[in-house]
């Protein structure tokens, strides 16, 4: 069964996320529509990138994402399909490919099934529906766009690295109030070549085990993991840790790495 | 594949919705139930109305659209299923169906498949579901109730119109904080007459222009223009316009055409 | 249609619950998943059990229930599959198939489907997903663990009954701000014995009739009725109880009965 996932900031409680899926179904009565989240805080590309990146790989091989991003018409508007691992990417080229994926996207297509851009009041509707519903069905990715090797690249905040010290900063705060960096798993192991480390945050705060499960401190006591996505994570057992601990989007973080 | 919506207030953290649906799927196990919204204010009616008016015809043919609220059974209450453009709509007859159309609908049966509706515990379910059910399954609209031409009459506050003038207010407030008005596409259209024209809100604010795209400003300047609703929109590219300007549903705004 | 339903406090702007709908539909693509709800509070077992109980029996038989709640390994921690009354669910052990069934469950197995339990790093997806869509398919129960008879008991704060009394607490608030108490219908007709009653709560609040419909007093007018889920509710037509009345979870009512 075909599926279209979508990642949007059109919200829940107006009618665009309906007019997307009786969009959709109208001219696919068969696909399965899933929400990866249509609560996206407005044009937050990052925060869209960041869900849909760690969402779409649990999906099936041939899954269409649909990304209802920051995609007004302006004259300089690429819409882009794009193929990468086996799954379809249908949004603006707005600089979210680059943060969804760690190389230029194995084939990308600007698409060109609709001539008068120009006009188009809601793009979601009006060419993203179209496209990611031909890709759903099967149709290949030269029927809908002229192939091009260009993505817009949009920068992020890479943690510092040195020799015994990795200085990142916070990337999400989740549902739970975790607070997630953009230290990776990778890059941790790779520094910390099996010494011991000292994480501090904020002005005294410091942890210096790794967990594996959340449950591994006394409830209320704060800890750090390498979560779900592979980020480097700090937590609180059953507590709000945002909160608690006072750390913010953007906020600082730094490890240090000794014998 | 058949199809039905659900409109709702609902919410989505009770178990009513859930039971709804369980219910759908417990008669019509291949139906494909798709939330328009389940987050309407609680009983606000007019909410309802407009987010259905706007999202129904993007749906194929043929759908259902369930409207589950102020649907609480009392001795004058009327439960209608209701043909118009093709589409089916089931509800309580509380004014919504006036707000929905611009006439009087295509066909109005009141429902008759339950007898002792005083016992209703949860119209929604006993009554709604089996409605829905039978017209997504194909059945006609005479086999679930009696024919009938009324439907309550729900007033809304028209813009006041002269020669030079539209004085209209705000109806509704969306996700992105964009103001939408009560003034159509067609209605400025007429009155404009291809003249000049200056909006004022506010105390001293005035838009002057029509913009097609949001980003035809820049970035944290307002416009107005006539987005996905055909209704005039006043917003800010990028911003929080309600927020910015102080505007609230109920509030009025004027427009001076002028050559 | 194979139906699975989800139960979480994963929200619905985090990756965590698409991570489970693509994980399950890579398994499964022709099955139906249905939210009864993903925005159960962080770890609030009581919260999700409420809405589960009143919402499983409106499916289908044999579909299956997935509880993501507090399901992080520990050395203790135990998942199960439960079938009761025919349906399915699959969680942790962690008292909420005590708070969802009024005796023990029909049949329970611990699930065996994995070895390193320790190295889950999502239970909801390395186990949950997996059990649940085996059962989904049809497969037995010894399948997929070990036969049990054991499920973690978690006490509820229950009435308190004399002859002419009860006193029971508010356990939930609902969407609409309706207040929902731990007295069931059926405790109520008991201890009732068609006596007159008044019912107490705040300092001198009363309300002595039961009503059928929230609108069987004027609008804004305090009432009490048996709701959906067959416990007393004190309700404000067309109006938000919890708030104007002041009452929360946990806060005592009392009922006084008398000729």
């Amino acid at each position: 069964m075909a599926i279209i996932t979508l990642t949007t900031d059109l919200g829940t409680k107006d009618f665009y996320q309906a007019a997307l899926k009786g969009s959709i179904l109208s001219l696919f009565p068969e696909v399965n529509i899933i929400d990866i989240t249509n609560e996206v805080p407005s044009f937050n590309v990052s925060y869209a990138a960041y869900v849909l990146k760690n969402a779409y790989a649990y999906f099936p091989k041939g899954t269409v994402h649909l990304i209802g991003i920051d995609s007004v018409f302006s004259k300089n508007t690429r819409y882009l399909a794009v193929k990468h691992n086996g799954h379809y990417f249908v949004g603006a080229d707005n600089g979210i490919f680059s943060l969804l994926f760690d190389r230029i996207p194995d084939e990308i297509v600007e698409l060109n099934i609709l001539q008068d851009l120009k006009y188009l009041q809601f793009p979601l509707v009006d060419i993203f529906v179209k496209a990611s519903v031909h890709l759903a069905k099967g149709a290949s990715m030269i029927d809908i766009g002229i192939p091009s090797d260009q993505i817009i690249e949009r920068g992020t905040i890479q943690p510092v690295i040195e020799k015994d010290m990795i200085r990142g900063s916070v990337i999400y705060i989740d549902t739970f109030s975790n607070v997630i960096t953009n230290i990776t798993k990778d890059l941790f192991t790779k520094i910390q070549d099996n010494r011991e480390f000292t994480l501090y945050f904020r002005k005294n705060e410091t942890i210096t085990q790794l967990s594996w499960h959340y449950n591994e401190v006394q409830e209320g006591e704060k800890l750090c993991l390498f979560g779900m996505s592979d980020h480097l994570e700090i937590a609180i057992n059953k507590g709000k840790a945002s909160g608690l601990l006072g750390l913010h989007v953007n906020d600082i973080v730094r490890i240090e790495f000794h014998n």
